[in-house]
């Protein structure tokens, strides 16, 4: 199954209490492809990236099975870099620099034959980017998801809406819920957000896992409770990954398939936190997928 | 199986959003004993009253099967009172009056035909109180569970401590966890308080669920997603009596029998929250229990 991947693929230098990186590859387009490829499929990342980004970083995606041709290379342009801090309970980070750079005009390119796709994952990027992307594919995708972020509720909330309005899956955290709905409550803040036109909505609660909203359903998934949380840095989008990755992978958009793909998002994303940036999700073992998504099944198994 | 709830029988007086009351029943012993009664088991209930306090609540508590006869009445006393207001989000509260009354010097007393039990569900109460009541008994119960409250850990952490060693179960919330281990990891926080003494560690999280650590395993169970709470008051107790009341029915005190405590527990909260007070709890049919617990099994169940 085919799968394009939108997003940035950049530089981070991120600090937690337990460390800090010099640049190092980052952007939401790096993560979930990055997830995305350990399920059986070989993601289509479309994305830009400036001349100073380094060869070895492409190397490891391709190493991956990454298709990298949707990424252009600007010349004499420099890639987008993000650098941010985080606090003792990670809860809170501070971004310390953001320089926007190649991203300040990103202008997708899909390549010819890109035109056709059966999965599309809208990474978070300006919303009128991802909807660029949707307008010009030949056809419309089986399944859009799509990631955004309280920052674009902030600054164009009319062109989000429009985007919005274009995608199956939207995937937004508990606050960026409560913001783009005006609701409190998630239960509320989900069906307000279905009538903007995502037929389902996943809430991420961060350590306290996810909601998935749909077919008059609702699905919990948890977090996997963790001793330390390393760096959180790109955890929602290994989410994002895992699941776009899982339903590729199956070939199926039912509810069903829903629940097993947050689980797998959750899975995905429980790795990257156990290290710097992509380090952990560089080198998985299917097995230690495979018995990690076991741990998941158990942390909630009871029989009454 | 015979079981002892050790909790306040009170006054509350509770504002929300939603609306207001004059003074209700209230208190940890009332609600543990109402959400137990509903597991085939007749609570016993050790307390103190005030000549104030009504003999229609009493028979409230009576109509359920609890058993009353640990219920002190001090004659020319008052009742305990307590007075709170929640604000929008109802994760905050102020006490707006707290009257001790009887509460202040409670010298528990166990009737002679109890001094056996098998379950103790120590509600939160000061913790010599609760050191008293074990004993008092003239055997170990086979179990004993203990909630208690971060105002102890300030003002008297040495005599927690020393109860906290004596008891199976404890239950509190993540960030009275916290306070009593200094950890803010939930997962360190609980193999610290299970060196204090308890086998089982049960943290509440509210709107997020609630963990269950022992056995050197995990179990999550998930908060039903609420449209609104409409009173929280009492759900944290609710919680222990469901969970007490399901393991005296099954006469377990394995893993196994801890995590449909903790979904029993859960549904009877849940339950508790969408009314005022004790309001919810007081006329609930069997299969309206049954059919909140299947919506917890559907909540979390998926296949990978």
């Amino acid at each position: 199954m085919s799968l394009i991947v939108v997003g940035s693929v950049a530089f981070d230098a991120i600090e937690t209490p337990y460390g800090k990186t010099d640049k190092i590859i980052g952007g939401a387009g790096s993560y979930i492809a990055l997830a995305s490829s350990y399920f059986g499929i070989k993601p289509r990342v479309i994305s830009v990236v400036g001349e100073d980004f380094p060869e070895e970083y492409l190397s490891l995606l391709s190493s991956h099975g990454i298709e990298i041709q949707g990424i252009e290379v600007k010349k004499g342009e420099k890639t987008f870099f993000w650098s941010g801090k985080y606090h003792q309970n990670m809860n809170q980070r501070d971004t310390l620099i953001t320089e926007l750079n190649v991203l300040e005009k990103f202008d997708p390119k899909i390549p010819e034959e890109w035109d056709k796709t059966d999965y599309l994952m809208l990474g978070n990027l300006s919303p009128i980017v991802q909807r660029q992307v949707i307008e010009r594919l030949e056809t419309r995708p089986k399944l859009i998801a799509m990631d955004t972020m309280n920052f674009w509720m902030d600054i164009m909330s009319e062109e989000l809406a429009k985007t919005i309005a274009l995608v199956d899956v939207l995937i937004v955290n508990d606050e960026e819920a409560r913001q783009l709905s005006g609701e409190h409550s998630i239960v509320k803040a989900a069906r307000v957000i279905s009538k903007m036109g995502p037929q389902y909505i996943i809430i991420k609660k961060g350590e306290h896992g996810a909601l998935l909203f749909g077919n008059e359903q609702i699905f919990f998934a948890p977090a996997l409770p963790l001793e330390e949380v390393f760096d959180p840095t790109g955890a929602g989008d290994t989410f994002a990954g895992g699941f776009i990755g899982y339903l590729a992978q199956h070939q199926k958009t039912d509810f069903d398939a829903m629940k097993s793909a947050v689980i797998a998002g959750s899975t995905m994303a429980s790795f990257t936190v156990e290290q710097f940036g992509t380090d952990r999700i560089q080198h998985l073992p299917q097995s230690e997928i495979d018995s990690r998504v076991k741990r998941f099944e158990n942390l909630v198994k009871f029989s009454y």
